[in-house]
Parts: structure tokens; C-alpha cells; sequence
């Protein structure tokens, strides 16, 4: 049996919060077999490692022998988005959310222990709750209150419009942890408001508030914005071992230790090992191939994460790649630059006409996006991250 | 039949605001016969002529020949004030909804013709109103725009909690026309917010909006405070004959014309021609009979009506009782003035110690609250009506 000193310390590697520690503490002090609840969207089971930040948080409950409960939100899914605003959200089918559940499962439990994972989702309370029981709900928080999460707060002062709905989900997400009796719950940063109507609904109901533990946004191949599929600067659980290796390779050194922290099991007196090997004369670059090793063993097999590192060091031997984004910020006059010509000047290609034939070939992406057009006039301010292959990525800004 | 000016001419009589008049006369050239609605409340089902001003409107309607759907909004009466802070509002059974609506419907039958008026619960569709059903409805109204209504706004302001709960009431309201396929909401100036809500609701379901006819609040026998049972100054349609007629009859002159308008069903040029017999020297207690007689026909009967009025004449004519409530302003120096003391001031008492025995008696109340400290200072500012056995009456106000 592991202390309690040594859980909470294990439990807060990494989190942004702990709410409220003491609460944990005694929680777990009490011998009990702890729910631990964290809900997820039913709409995108596309998982990237920014996703897996929190998957890992329940992987160490778990191995703390505490019960996971991994809460699909299917209820407002199959509402859709009822506001009507956004055509992107319309609402899923029970079909849909089944489908989607089901490749949620093959992903998280590359990372949970499927035997120890509770799956549920509230449709299977919320089809049941009649309006009056939701009207109850409803008379134990107020809107002064809600008006105090950051977004709510925002909208409402810029005198963007909030459905009166919005309101509502936050109720039935704290609704949620009274149902499954959650003693913990998890979720990123952004959800810390969520996570403590929560506690607060608990309380009412007359049960112990849930313990809220909020995990940080992590950072992209960039290093400074979050990690998205919109970007361009995510590494998908799903994507190729080979794919994955370059691009852990790609981050750099001051990343690396934050997805050591967030992202690797490795006990943090192993890391702390690793940063005085570094101190000491190491290459970080052996440092990350033991990363790239680690992530690429989880979500394919030690044999693929070997033949990715081999591969990768015949190549990079060769110099053909750099091993980092490299951070550039260019002068631009007040006229700007042309596209073309800022990516020969920033080395990704080696002339303007290199760089519209791989336009030409759809090989150039800025945060993502392809480019279509070579001739564009980026100007100060520009600030995105390039990439011309599969492999070249600079981080350039336009400054004056 | 009559004509659509002659029949808006009538509907306006007394009401504050029509919305929106060009509507109401399509609604009223189509030939159709019109759903009006008008909400009660199942708590309170002891109706005073404050009460009926509507119930009275509601009365046109049906001589116009349309159908008068008179709701009992019981579905939140059964919840009761989820909020928990009013101890004085616990849910109602389904028993106490169905003795209360029996009681509203001998109270409002008075005035309407039961073969056409449909009495309808809103629990028999709100019953089986889901919370997704709840949601959707919610997401048809904004947070900024509820805040729009008065009272939220105030207290939104000044910092006194609002439950989100509180939002859902208007929308389920709105809802009740949408249900009701109602052509007209009526209800008092307070629920215009309310009533506008329908209005949109019934244009969001792609349904013709709503007409919102809002009716004054009418004024209590002191001619200034809205007619209250807790301000003691009202006349209720179950008070026997002889305490109507006296309580009519001591309104003033002014507020006779005032109850003429929104009480009585005589037509507004018979209204005139009383004015003119006024103003060529009838005495107005002579006119204010001819209103007490048509009240209490309508509430007991043409000879109970009779027999009140002669033995108001014969008390009256011995100069018994004042017959209107004076308004007195008395000055007093910062000790204030002994309760005792100002009675006789006032001279609703012949001396203090006849003013300690009828308190003793229990026949003394301040706004309709009996009293039994005859000692109590009174000091300036001090403004209420006070009232000595059944029929002396003295609205007082303390100055410096």
C-alpha cells in the first residue's frame, strides 16, 4: 500500500489545481475505493496527446486501485447544439454516439486498464429526468453566479447573446457527479467552473463535494499554443509510428521536460535523472529518442518505436532534418512579404520557385492549413507556424 | 355583430396597453373565434375586486363571443418554490390544486358564463415535458434578455440572488400558448414581460404571435396603494353585502370613476352621462350607490344589494361613519407621538382610554394588521391607513 503523502504527490504531478487537498487527503485516508469521474465530448473521438494529458491523470488513480468512471456526454450530444447557431453541431444520433463511444474505448484503453473503467453515458439518467426535476436542479444555482464563469462573463459584457440553455449544461454535468457519486472529478482547466458546480450541487444534496483536479492545456509541437488539430501542432495517438517519432523529435528541449511531465509514466526521480544527465554534457536528443520511445510503445508496440528510432537516426544523421522548430522572427517593412520569398529567406526552401513547386504540391502549410497561394503578402504581425513537407517546421514572426 | 372598431374599442376599455392593436384587428376581422388566455396562480383562489378587473376583461371577450381559457398554472405550484428560501410557499398537492381551482371557479363564475369558459391545468401538459424538451425551450431565449425585465434587473443590480430557475418560469408561461394555440394572453402590467415572451415562443414554433393585453392594477379603497388583503385595503367578492356597500361608498370621488371604468359593466357612455349629472350638481354619493348596487348584484344578489344600500342610508344619514377615508397629515416632533395619543388626535377614538379598549378588543388595525400596543410611538414618516372598528377609516402620514 502506498501513503497518502505519496498519492497526492503522484495525484498532483502535473495538475494546475487540487481542490481541495485536504478534502483528498481525507478521502483517501478513508480506505475507500474513490469514484473518479471525467466526462467527454461524444462528438470527437480523434484523440491527439493533448487529449491523453487527462486519460494519464486516471491511468495513475487506477493504479492507485481507485475506480475510474469515464463519462461520455451523450445527452446534449443527441440534443445537438439547440440554439440553432452553429450548423457544425448538429445534434448525433444514438447510432453516432455508439460509434463514437466505441472508438473512444479503443483509444483510451491503450492507457486505461479496460477492467478497471467504468464507460457510461448520462443520456442513460438524463432521458429520464422530467422538466420539474430539471426546473429543481436549476433553483440551486443562480445567475449571478454563472455569470461569473470567464466565458459566460465575457459574452455577456460584450453583449454577445448566451441561450439561456448554456446555463442548463453546467447543472447537468454537476447533476452528473451526484448521480455517479464521484469523489473526484478531473478536467482541464477550462472545465474548473463546471467541476465546481459540481461540488456545489453535491453539497446541496446533502453528499460530500467531489474533490475537483483541473490539468493544464498542453502545449503543441510549437511549444506555446495548446495542442490542436486546427493548428496543425498535435501528434494523433492514432497517426503512424514513424510520423510520431519525427515530430516528438521536432519539440524542443524545454518542451520536452513538460511532456515528460504530463505525458510519460516514468516516476519523476527517473526525469529528474534525466535533466542532470543533461546538466552533465548528455545530448537532450537522447534524452527525447527515450520519449519518443516511451509514447510510441504505449500507442503501437516497442518493436514499431524501435524501428521508428532507427529509421529516424539514419536519417537524421544525415542532417536532413532539423531536430527542433526553429523560433524566427523576420523584419518585414510596411509593404510585407511575399510568401514565397519569406520561405526561402527563412531556409524552409531552397528558392522562391522550390517554394511554388511545393505549393504547387500542396507540401506547404501554415498552422496547418494548406497554402494555395505563393504570392501572398504576409506582413508585421503574421506570427504562425510554417512547414514545407513532412518534416520542416519554422515558427516565424513578422515584426517590424 | 358587432364591428371590429366598436368590439377594440371595448377591449381597450380600462386595459394599459394593447400589443399589438393591428394585430388584435386582423385577429378580430378573420371571423375566427379567438383563444384568450389568462393565467391564475393556484395559491391564492380568495379573489378580491383587484382580481376581477381581468376576470372582467375576460367577460368582454366572451359577450364578444370568443373562447375564454382560463389556465391554473399548477405545475409550479406542485414544485412549490424550489428555491427553498420562501417557507411560505411549500408545494401544493394534487388535492389542494383541485380544491383551489373549485373554489376559483365558484369565485370567477360570478362573472363568466361556465358553458364558455374552458378551465385548463398547465400540469396535464407539463407533466410530461422531459428536461431535453426543457432545454430546447431554453435555448430560445437569451440570459441578457430575461435580465431585460424589471425585477430581475433590480435585483440583478443591487446584488440579491437570482435562481436560474426563476428564468425557466416565463419560458414555461410562453410554452402554456404555445400549448393553448392562444390568439390573446391577458394579464396585469406586472406580466407584460412575461406575456411578451409568449409572443416570441409562438413565433419561434412558427405559430401567429400572441396579442398581449395588459390590465392596470387596480387602486384599494385608499385611492393610492394597489388593492391588497396585507395593506387591509380591499374589498373581497366573498364579503357579505352590508360590508361591501360601506366599503364602496367610502372611496373617493375620484377613485369612483377609476372603479366605474375597470369594475363596472356599464357602457362608457352611461359612464359619461353620470359625469355630466355630477357636474350639474347630482350628489356623487348618489352615483357611488348605483355602483355599490351593481357590484353586489353581481356577487350576491339584486335584494342583497337593496337591502345594503337601505341600511347604509339609514346609518349614513345619522352621520354615523365617514364615507370616505380622510387623509390626514399630522406633525409630530422627533419623540414621536404614542399610537394611543394620535387615535384620538385623528379622532377615530373619542379619548386614549377608549383607544386602549378597542385595541384590547382587537378592533384597531394599521394596514390591516391589528394592533395591540396602544403604547407604541409612532414617529415622522410613519404612513398608513388605520382603521377603528369596521368602518372608520384614516389614512395618516407623520411629518416633521
Amino acid at each position: 500500500m502506498i501513503s497518502t503523502k505519496k498519492a497526492i504527490e503522484l495525484i498532483s504531478r502535473g495538475a494546475e489545481e487540487v481542490l481541495i487537498e485536504e478534502e483528498l487527503k481525507k478521502k483517501l485516508d478513508s480506505g475507500k475505493r474513490l469514484n473518479i469521474k471525467a466526462g467527454f465530448d461524444p462528438t470527437a473521438p480523434d484523440l491527439h496527446l493533448g487529449h491523453t494529458v487527462l486519460i494519464n491523470k486516471l491511468r495513475q488513480f487506477q493504479t492507485l486501485g481507485h475506480q475510474i468512471i469515464f463519462l461520455i456526454g451523450d445527452f446534449t450530444g443527441m440534443i445537438g447544439d439547440p440554439s440553432g447557431k452553429s450548423a457544425t453541431r448538429p445534434p448525433l444520433s444514438t447510432g453516432e454516439v455508439k460509434e463514437n463511444a466505441k472508438t473512444y474505448q479503443e483509444q483510451i484503453f491503450k492507457i486505461l486498464d479496460p477492467d478497471l473503467t467504468k464507460v457510461v453515458f448520462n443520456s442513460s439518467w438524463m432521458n429520464k429526468m422530467n422538466a420539474a426535476d430539471l426546473i429543481r436542479l436549476a433553483s440551486h444555482h443562480t445567475v449571478a453566479r454563472m455569470l461569473e464563469r470567464d466565458d459566460f462573463d465575457k459574452r455577456y459584457k460584450s453583449n454577445q447573446p448566451i441561450s439561456i440553455h448554456e446555463f442548463l449544461y453546467p447543472l447537468i454535468q454537476g447533476y452528473d457527479s451526484i448521480e455517479l457519486d464521484a469523489d473526484v472529478e478531473l478536467g482541464g482547466t477550462d472545465q474548473k467552473f463546471n467541476l465546481l458546480v459540481g461540488r456545489q450541487l453535491q453539497e446541496v444534496h446533502g453528499e460530500s463535494p467531489q474533490v475537483v483536479i483541473t490539468m493544464p492545456i498542453l502545449e503543441g509541437l510549437d511549444g506555446s499554443q495548446k495542442m490542436s488539430k486546427s493548428l496543425g501542432n498535435y501528434i494523433g495517438i492514432d497517426e503512424p509510428a514513424k510520423e510520431m517519432f519525427g515530430k516528438i523529435m521536432s519539440i524542443s528541449d524545454t518542451l520536452m521536460w513538460r511532456y515528460f511531465e504530463l505525458l510519460s509514466f516514468k516516476d519523476l526521480g527517473e526525469i529528474e535523472q534525466y535533466k542532470k544527465q543533461v546538466e552533465t554534457g548528455t545530448n537532450p536528443r537522447d534524452i527525447k529518442f527515450d520519449l519518443a520511445e516511451e509514447i510510441i510503445t504505449r500507442f503501437h508496440s516497442s518493436k514499431s518505436a524501435q524501428d521508428a528510432k532507427n529509421d529516424f537516426v539514419k536519417r537524421f544523421s544525415n542532417n536532413a532534418i532539423p531536430d527542433v522548430i526553429d523560433e524566427i522572427e523576420i523584419k518585414v517593412s510596411e509593404k510585407g512579404v511575399v510568401f514565397a520569398n519569406l520561405l526561402k529567406e527563412i531556409k524552409l526552401v531552397s528558392s522562391t520557385s522550390d517554394a511554388h513547386r511545393m505549393i504547387k504540391q500542396a507540401a506547404v502549410k501554415i498552422d496547418g492549413e494548406r497554402v494555395d497561394d505563393g504570392k501572398q503578402i504576409l506582413r508585421e504581425g503574421f506570427s504562425a507556424v510554417i512547414q514545407v513537407g513532412k518534416r520542416k517546421f519554422a515558427r516565424v514572426k513578422l515584426i517590424a
